[in-house]
Parts: C-alpha cells; structure tokens; sequence
C-alpha cells in the first residue's frame, strides 16, 4: 500500500534531478494536487477483517464479514457486544451442538479481550434494533470465532474510567485511552489540526517547517531544559518555542512559515501562573477613606486599587461554604485577601472586616455596580495586575459554581473570540523596578505611532503584541517582530540591559536584509480543550505528564546508573538532605497521589 | 483572519459539552470537512503588499500594485529584479527628475535589502519580454518605493551560495535558505508532508496523535540523549523512536495511528553506520586455493566470503586515482581491503595483490560474472554482512563517478520501490556469538510459519520486519509486533537475557487485551533527498546540525555556568586532558571545518 502511494506520489512530482529552475511555486503546487475525496481500496495483506465494527448497516445485510474488535459486553451468553475504533456492533453467540467451540470461546473470553468474528450480517428481530445505536439495525450471526489476546483482569472497568483519579488514569493510560470521551476528544484533535493544516498549507501556500528541538540556550531562559553533549561541560537545550527559528525563517525568506511545534517549558512544581482574562470594575473611589487595614494598605501604594467583581445571583446560590472555599483560594494562590459584600445588610457574615464597611460604602457600591439583591460582591485590593489576576479566576470558579447548581450562564456552543491590543511594551522589573523588563520578549515590535517615546519615556510605548482570547480563555498570542538590528540592539543593550552577545546570530541575521514580519502561536492543547470541553488538558494529550512533571505509566523521569551518565561528563550533585532519598532509589515505585 | 477562521472551524462541530454520546465518528467527520479549494480573500491589515512578485502576468496589466521584495539583481540602475517566496519580477526604476527620491531609494539600496515599491503594471516594450521567467511579459512602472530593511554587505551572493563549504552555508543558514534551491526542497518538503497527511487522515481515517519526547530510558537505549529533572538523579530521555508509545497507542483502541515524529538519536561522532543495501555475487569458490593473504584470511573463518562487483565500462571511464580513493574508502569506513581486477592481463596495476590473481582465476571470475571488455571486477573478502556492505556502497559511489564523467547509468525520474522481507529475528551478539540479540528490536513478531523453531533453533526464526527501499536507498522499515505478553516475556528474558523489569509497563498492557498490530516508519528526510535530488539531507531540513552535531549559526551545544545547572542536580565531570580545552571555553567561536 505504502510503495502503490508513494510510486503514486512522486510520479505525480518533477523529475527530481531535472532541476526545473524556471519551474514556479504555484504551477507546481497545482502538479501536486491529488484529487481528494476518492476512496482508495485497502491493499494490506495483514488486514483480516473485511469490516469496522462501526460501519455495518441494513444496506450490509447478507455480505459475509469478519470483525476484529474488543468484548465490550457480554449478555447472557446470547450476546456480544465487539468494540473498535469505529462504533460497536452486536454480535449472535451460536447456541447449536455444531458451533459448541465457538461458542466456549466467545462465552469464555475476559471482557476487553481481543476476538475476530466471520459470519453473516443479519437483521435484528423485529423489535430488537436500537435506533441510539448506529448499527443497531443489525447484528452478526457468527459462524467461526478466535481469540486474538486475552485480557486479564482490569484493574477497573473502561467505562468508569473517567470516574478514577487522574493518577490512576494515567498510570493505566493505554486503558483509559480506549474510553469513548478519550477516544472522541483525541480524534477531534486529530481532524481540527488536520483543517487547520489545509486551511494554511492549501488555501494559504503556507509552508510547513520543522525547527530543531536541541538548540542553544537563549537569554533568561531559565526554564528551558538542559540536555548534556558528548563534549565536555557543553549542553543543549529544548527551546521554550521556537520563536527565533521563526524569524530565522523569515529572513530566510521563507515566507507564510508554519508549524505544529512543541514547546518545553520546565516549569518546575510552580502553580499555574497564567492571569486570566477578565472585566472588572475599579472602585477604589469608594475605599479612600476606609478603615478595613489591607485597603487602606494597598490604596496607599502607587500601583495599588481596590477592585471588585459581582455574581449575580450569588446570594441566591453561593452557600457560606463556597465564599470561604473562594476566599480560601484566593488566599491560597494569590497570596490576596477577598470580602464578599451583600447587599442587603441584614445578611451578616460574622466577619469583622466585613462590618467595617461602612454603610454609605456599601450603598455607594451598591450604586457604581449595579448591584442586583440578590448579587455578591467581591471585593479585594492590590497591586493592579494581581487584583485582576485573583478576580478573574474567582469569576470563572463562580461561574463553574453556578452552573454546577443548574443555572445557565455560559451558552456552550457558543465560540467569543476577543483580540486584547496595546499592551504595554515594558513593565517596571519586579524585583527592580527602577528597571525595564519587556512585557512579553524583547523581540516584540514598538507600536508605530509611540517610536518617538522610545528614547525619552519607554514605559509609555505600546507594543504590536496582541493576544487571541476565546470565551475568557487566553489562546494564542503573536507579535509584530522588530527586523531592524538598530532599533533591536538598542532595546536589548540599552533599554533592557541584556548581554548582546548572546543573541549575535539573531542580530547579525537582522543585519542582513531581515523583511518586516510578525506571527501568532496559538495553545493547541488549550484551544481543543475549549472546543471539546474537557476539563483538563490532560484530557486531549494522549499521554500528558502529570501535574509534577512525570509519566505515572513508565515511571520517568528516572534514576541512572553513574556510568550511562559518563559520556555525557556530569554527575549528580546530590543535596545533602537526600541521602534518604539517594538510598530509596530501587525501591518499588509508588505513584503520587 | 485568525479568529474569523477559528469562529468558522468551531461553528461547523458538534456542540463541545453537548457530549453527544451518540455521534459516531464517521458521521462527525463528513460534518467536519470543510470545502477545501476555495480561495479565501486576505484579511490580514498588517500586510501592505496587494500582490507577490511571482504572480503577475499581462491579465494585471494596468493594475496599481504595491509589492515587497528584495533585492535580487540591478542593472544600470535602470531595472531591479524583486524577489519573495514567489518568484521574481522586473521593477523599472524612474529616471525622471520628480522622482528623484525613488530612483536614489531603489539605486542606492545594496543587494539584498527589502523594499517596497508601489507601481502600475505595464507590458515591456516588444522584443524585451522573457519567456523563461513566468513575469517575463510584464514590469513595474514604479511611483513610490520605500526601504524597509538595508542589508549589510553579505559574506557572499546568494546565488553562489551552494558552491560554499558546508560550514559556512550552515554558519550562515538564514542566507541559504533565500537560495532557490533550499526554498524549493523546504517547499517541496512541506507539500509531501501535506499530501500524506491528506492520504492518511481524509482517505483512511488515520488520527495524527503526538507522542512525548520527554520519556524514560529504554533498555539498550545508549543512543539517547539524556535530561536532568529538577528531582535529584532523575532523568527523562529523548526517546529515540515513538516505538514504544506506537503500540500503547494501539493498546488503547487508537487504531490508524500516525505521526510525523521527531526521532533523537545521540550517534556520537561516529560514522553513518546505515548499511547499504546491494545485488552481489558470490565468488567464493574462484578463490578457495588463492595465495592472496586476506582472501586466504576471510576464507578460513567461518562466516568468510569473497565477494564482487563488476562496474561496467568501469576500465574505460575510471581512473586509477578513481579506484585507489575507492579503496580508501573502503579502508577508512569500512576497514575492508577491495581489489581491483582487469580484464584485460595487460592492465597492469603494480599492486602486489594484484599480480598474485592467477589468470586461471582471472577468467573464472571472467566467466562467472559474465565480465565485458571494458569493465573492472571490485572484490573483497571477510564477514558475510561487512563485504556486502563495502561493495553496496562502492556501487554506488563508482555509479555517481561514471554519471560525473557522463554516463546515463541511473533515469532520474524512475522511483524503483523494493520490500525486503524475511529478516531474520535474532543475529548472533558480535561480541559473544554465542548468545543472541534481536535483528532490529525485540517487539518485533515472529514469522508465523517459524514459531515452532522459536524453542528449538531461534536463530532460524524469520521475522515479519520489512524494509521499503526506494532506488537502492533504506527508506523505511516496520514490523508486526508481539501482542502476546507471554511470547513477549519469553523472547526478552530467556532468549536475549534482558531486564524486563525495565519494560514492565509495556508487558503490562499487552496483558490487557493488546490487539495484533504492525507499522512502518519512513525516513523522511532521506526518502524527501531521493525525490529532490538533493545530495545531503542537510539540504531538506531547514536548520540541520553539522555532521559532528553542532548548530554552527548558533553555536549550539555551549558551556553553561555551573549555577545554571544547579536546579538540574548535576556538575560537570571534566576530563582530566580537558583541562586546556575548559579554560578556553571564552574564546571566541571558530566554526569547525
């Protein structure tokens, strides 16, 4: 099959060594193009079966097959139910004296267990289809059965699998990869990157180009992996993303660059770092005069505001239990404090600081936003990108609250895309802030309009950066690029105060005729999560690591003896309080819980 | 463009929380196919040109145009040639004194630079078209230009680039890549790739899943690269092929798996190791009573051979440097001795060895090999597998010489595809024949019709790997694998002595109903150089590494202070003769030659 596809292909191509120098892009690309929908039969040899189990009909009746599939069901050793990657299909066990060793094979095999199946596709007795069922029309009088691969007891069934841990799930992935959500979410995926590959490449002449994975270390990429040579004391390391390849690219010339790229980022144990996107209201108008301490803190800074969101129908809903819970996060996560206000006062919450708001601060708050009488307000107060942060994420748990108790808030077949521009191109550094550090990178592009500010006021420039939100979910990001080595080497150097040296290639690259460009990298995992719905992206990644880092199934990462570790001249440096640790390394693994 | 596309993809899927347990997969697929060859217009604000270069013909004449370039060629400062990434097209520069800035913009401009210039399309005068160039009819009458980017002076021209050393084209990739040559392998790479996506996802229902590359350590797995973990002496892998993912995918029900796979294998500095595949004759009995010492030598040992090539019309384009780097060669790769042998006795060569072929031999080898005057007999002598691999490679480099010098051996435009089948499973260990180790890998299935020998004689076991060779070149090779746990167990532990614990995941869920599965891995990059033509697989990868595995653009793999190596656990281990090498580690970079 493959060497009938390929002959096919390259037959279909120039002749390679012609060279053809006149030969243009678009009348080759027309050359290339294989009419597309014709089915092609099926040529393998290896192949037993002549069917999937998902696509027989009433048209089938009569034909002759054999199915490959998984015991899905078993029903009185009447029936069979045969799973495969296309559907189900019910399947007759023979009763009679003659087909007594089909039977016993049919009838003893574990669930989960692999058969293949020849017989005859039947109608199913009047009043037996099952109109939920694709091929619930027919069913299969089986003449001749075999057992590919028993299957020993499961640890559980696939059916509720999505009901076990996430440790457990991962630890037997290969199990849970055959439940339906699994299945459904990983082939959605599939078919989505598909549309998008012919979406670029065939209606766009976008060009898809793979950048290297073992690269050099660039300028604080403090969380990019670090992989040992053969050369002494030289390392690698996976790019974070590939996005000086990418500009690599375009001063290649190789314009309309795509790919579907892996990024590693090493991102330790840290909780999940992503501020949400959210709308709020500032009212830190309100606040000027309280006496509640941690406003009164956070009002006196120069960034500092107090912020608050409402949840309609919040007193409605949210329990006590939940306020603490979302308190308890915010606290938890944000490092912030969080006072849910009422509007009606005889709702007491027994918390001191929520006596302190004073009365005309409540109605006034009351009156700037819009509360309803049954709403919540939270309110809390900070830094400003801190104060948005917390509220945004505790806007999305209430709302996963609510719907949780049947209200509808969120229609979900509906797709809100939102473009977020003008971002600042440099914040003041944290730990410095006397100091600039570019809002994104530093190879991110001035606003056209703000140049004029780069040298006199460089925290007033906005950036060509723009970011891809899709239902409050951030889901992609790009830039506009600088491509004069000038106005880059100023930013780093002077600006930024970066060792230029680092990026000599990029800068030199820029030096030689590098055309304006710019770009977007969209989250795959995220974005199939928003349209399949799955709660965690572990869901549409066929084999995720887990929260800390490591693959429950294979046990990686793992430990080394020192002699696989020597052509590659390192050796651990053990930490002195884990010699403990150190001694426990062949011990039986234990996935974490 | 992006969202719209985005908002129009989600529109056409099923409702993502719907969850629709009922949808099948077939139907959900015809739902999501979207009509492929329409044109979408260009949205995208940020791109001022209203054409590419490559696209304009006499149907655009009278069109105002606004193109952008660079600068491929200036004659007289009367014309420019633009170029972008789809051809090239003739820009008039105006001569008029109002347009004056325009002239000094296009004039002063160095090759290379990027600019924009805005014009009419016009047809050039008659007798001045050119028809080799598909915008050989029209030109540009330019009213505006503008330079977007000045390029310094390069290193070299572009158009001289793949005459360069190899190093310096990789030193310089960025400008390489602008060559007509690498825009034509990248593109053409990139089409291939689509097409086979487009074969197996919309014509057999193949799902594109990623596997990791951040994986465990596989047991004979010394060609991996190796990764610090933030977890003391815990280390993730590169994995060297998705083999082990491939069959817990099919484990999982992920039946019609594909991908286009990054495979990571640490080759050290060694050289290509990739045994040519070759038609040989056997002239071992010709020379059972030789005189000659190594034939003598290889002939004593048991698995000895003498075997040999006849080059046709070999004597007569050939020449004697020709053949003694032929046997360099085979001295310096292979450390193999090949002897030369004429047909003619008058051709005296002063070798030694040369003389010691009897004429009785002489003509045997004549007879038996069916010699013609003007060939050359190459032979050599010793293991089976090391005398065909010498000679497979000879044949092709004395092909490559006879073609240089004029010949038509090989027709460029034909694709011969071969399967090799019937490999052998086991081979003898070369260091202890006395044990066994797996032909290719230790999943791989038996053949059907020898698992009777597996207990008795294993090494007459043949396996069901196969090999797709495309014009004497390794393409590809796949197998059908083990799905019995037992047999699995069984092979690894009793017949090649290795450490199942290491593998326990894998034998684990073969036990859980694993189905008879097989595959097949294409080289990519090899089988893209063959249809190409392209003489390295540098020249069909973007940014590749050097032969000794540096990015030499980059400088990649580099030093890293130890401080950054500190969360990873790990220190260098420096050799004691290093020491010079250590302190010289900051000096400046010379790319090695």
């Amino acid at each position: 099959m493959f060497s009938c596809w390929l002959s096919r292909l390259c037959g279909g191509l120039s002749t390679p060594t012609g060279r053809v120098t006149h030969l243009i892009q678009g009348s080759l690309s027309r050359r290339l193009m294989l009419s597309s929908q014709r089915r092609i039969p099926e040529l393998n040899s290896f192949v037993a079966r002549t069917n999937t189990c998902g696509e027989l009909r009433s048209s089938h009746l009569g034909q002759e097959v054999t199915l490959c599939g998984w015991i899905q069901y078993r029903r009185q050793n009447i029936f069979l139910v045969l799973r495969d990657f296309h559907g189900l299909v019910q399947v007759v066990i023979p009763q009679d004296e003659s087909a007594a060793s089909v039977k016993k094979i049919l009838c003893e095999a574990p669930m989960e267990s692999v058969v293949q199946v020849s017989g005859t596709v039947i109608s199913r007795p009047p009043g037996q289809e099952n109109p939920k069922m694709p091929t619930g029309e027919i069913e299969i009088k089986v003449k001749s059965a075999q057992l590919l691969n028993t299957c020993k007891k499961l640890p559980f069934e696939i059916k509720d699998f999505v009901k076990k841990t996430e440790a457990l799930r991962l630890q037997y992935r290969y199990l849970d990869l055959r439940s339906f959500q699994m299945q459904y979410n990983l082939r959605l995926r599939s078919r989505m990157v598909m549309k998008m590959r012919e979406y670029l490449c065939n209606l766009h002449g976008f060009v898809d180009i793979e950048t290297p994975t073992l690269f050099k270390r660039t300028p604080g990429g403090a969380k990019e992996f670090v992989i040992p040579s053969r050369e002494p004391g030289k390392f690698y390391c996976l790019p974070q993303s590939p996005q000086q390849f990418k500009q690599l690219l375009m001063v290649g010339g190789l314009d309309r660059y795509f790919q579907v790229a892996r990024c590693y980022r090493d991102e330790g144990s840290r909780p999940d770092r992503q501020p949400e996107f959210t709308q709020i209201v500032d009212i830190s108008d309100v606040f000027r005069n309280t006496k509640v301490g941690f406003l009164q803190d956070a009002l006196s800074k120069p960034q500092g505001t107090v912020k608050a969101i409402c949840i309609s129908e919040g007193a409605k809903y949210l329990k006590r239990k939940d306020i603490e819970s979302l308190r308890k996060l915010a606290a938890d996560h944000f490092n912030q404090e969080v006072l849910p206000v009422f509007p009606k006062a005889n709702r007491n919450w027994n918390s001191p600081v929520a006596k302190s708001i004073m009365e005309e601060q409540r109605s006034e708050l009351i009156r700037l936003m819009e509360i309803q009488e049954d709403g919540v307000v939270l309110l809390t107060a900070g830094e400003h990108r801190k104060a948005c942060s917390v509220l945004g994420k505790l806007r999305l748990e209430c709302a996963d609250l609510l719907e949780a108790r049947g209200l509808v808030l969120r229609d979900p077949a509906l797709f809100s895309f939102l473009w977020v521009v003008d971002f600042p191109l440099f914040l003041p550094k944290e730990e410095n802030p006397g100091e600039l550090e570019s809002a994104h990178h530093p190879f991110t592009a001035p606003h056209p309009s703000d140049i004029h500010l780069l040298h006199t006021e460089p925290k007033q420039v906005r950036s060509q950066h723009y970011d891809l939100v899709l239902n409050g979910n951030e889901i992609g990001g790009g830039s506009i690029r600088i491509h004069d080595a000038e106005l880059q080497r100023y930013i780093l150097a002077t600006l930024l105060k970066e060792d230029v040296k680092l990026l000599s290639h990029l800068l030199q690259a820029l030096d030689f005729g590098a055309p304006p460009h710019g770009g977007i990298a969209l989250g795959l995992d995220r974005l199939i999560c928003l349209v399949t719905g799955a709660p965690s992206i572990r869901d549409v990644i066929a084999f995720p690591k887990s929260f800390r880092g490591h693959d429950l199934m294979s046990n990686a990462p793992d430990s080394l003896p020192p002699e696989e570790l020597k052509p590659y001249h390192i050796q651990v440096s053990w930490p002195a309080d884990s010699e403990a640790e150190k001694s426990s390394l062949n011990q039986p693994y234990h996935p974490e819980s």
